[in-house]
């Protein structure tokens, strides 16, 4: 059986157990303690040398770092993944995109905002300039919503799947989500997709795993 | 004919110029000062709302944001793209770690040092952080280069070309590549496949298209 290796919380983890979920594949969850350390000791470095989660052991030995990687190979052949090739071209956008410009201002802001905000005041003008690009994130989204009902193709997808991660989570960095119309009706769609489950539900998996 | 919008001395950009000139696809270079602010011009951003670069449109109307997402584009079906599943696999796993560890230390660190030198004083902190992960990524790269030939599977792909845009430059950014022979050894097997072309020998066509 796959083994996911991820932390409470976290969008990244959260993408590859919704998408696991969804499509029935059966995987173990063994939880990582980003808070105290753990992804920096001896042993979870042995593990992956990165040092980050989520982290994908498969049950053929390989493994996987990066969410979004995991995506793509776990969802290879499935009705998550869109049948074009251009299609695909621009699911591969959106995920890069959403590490490049997206998950690394609001994750860090509602981290500091939300899960550590002891951080919040020695932080506040890097958390500033979080919101300021976040926002611009989201804006570039809500504009490409109010077109297309999905982000890649005319069919929910991964690449859905790799922004809902930390979008569906971002008021929690105080992004106002009221200002983005289209993202919050996308989010709904999401939310109706066949075996959906959200974020805390399934998080119950780690805390039982701890 | 594909236009591609870059910039001068950007690793995204040389990416997919190099890429392009070794597999033979022909294409115009639309010079974006982003010094000088173009990027933000009302111009610019009705031909990419996302206000960056690189930026390919392409010969069909459509167009790609995301440099790696040209490059699976362009390379795909030829020999630069991976042919097993799980070595794709291996390669969007480089990309987005690219995207999301190494390209947002390496080159903000070059940038206010190599490039835009009089921001360096004012970002010394920054700076310090961005060589310090930095370097972490490049220690990732050399453990794995150690053992391995090309990044993902047996072969040069897009993989390559994807990391080698601003590991080629990081010394730039004062990074001391003596630490890391392994890639030193991996850049010269790069810089002998065919048809390589150096970042300044192609950047000659921005400065012949300004």
């Amino acid at each position: 059986m796959h083994k996911l290796y991820a932390t409470y919380g976290s969008g990244n983890c959260y993408k590859v157990q919704l998408l696991m979920h969804q499509i029935g594949i059966p995987f173990t969850v063994k939880n990582i303690d980003v808070l105290k350390g753990e992804t920096k000791s001896e042993a979870y470095l042995a593990i992956n040398p990165n040092g980050k989660v989520p982290f994908l052991s498969l049950e053929n030995g390989e493994t996987i770092g990066e969410s979004n990687a995991m995506l793509q190979h776990l969802a290879h052949g499935t009705h998550l993944t869109p049948e074009s090739h251009f299609d695909r071209i621009k699911m591969f956008e959106w995920m890069l995109w959403e590490q490049s410009s997206h998950e690394p201002n609001i994750s860090p802001a509602r981290f500091m905002i939300a899960i550590l905000p002891e951080l919040r005041e020695a932080n506040k003008d890097r958390i500033a300039e979080w919101q300021q690009k976040g926002n611009k994130a989201l804006g570039i989204m809500n504009n490409y919503l109010a077109k297309h009902d999905w982000l890649a193709g005319e069919k929910y997808s991964i690449a859905d799947i790799s922004l809902y991660g930390y979008t569906h989570v971002a008021h929690e960095g105080e992004f106002d989500m009221d200002q983005y119309p289209h993202i919050q009706a996308w989010m709904a769609r999401v939310a109706e997709t066949p075996n959906y489950i959200s974020m805390p539900e399934i998080m119950q998996d780690l805390l039982k795993a701890a």
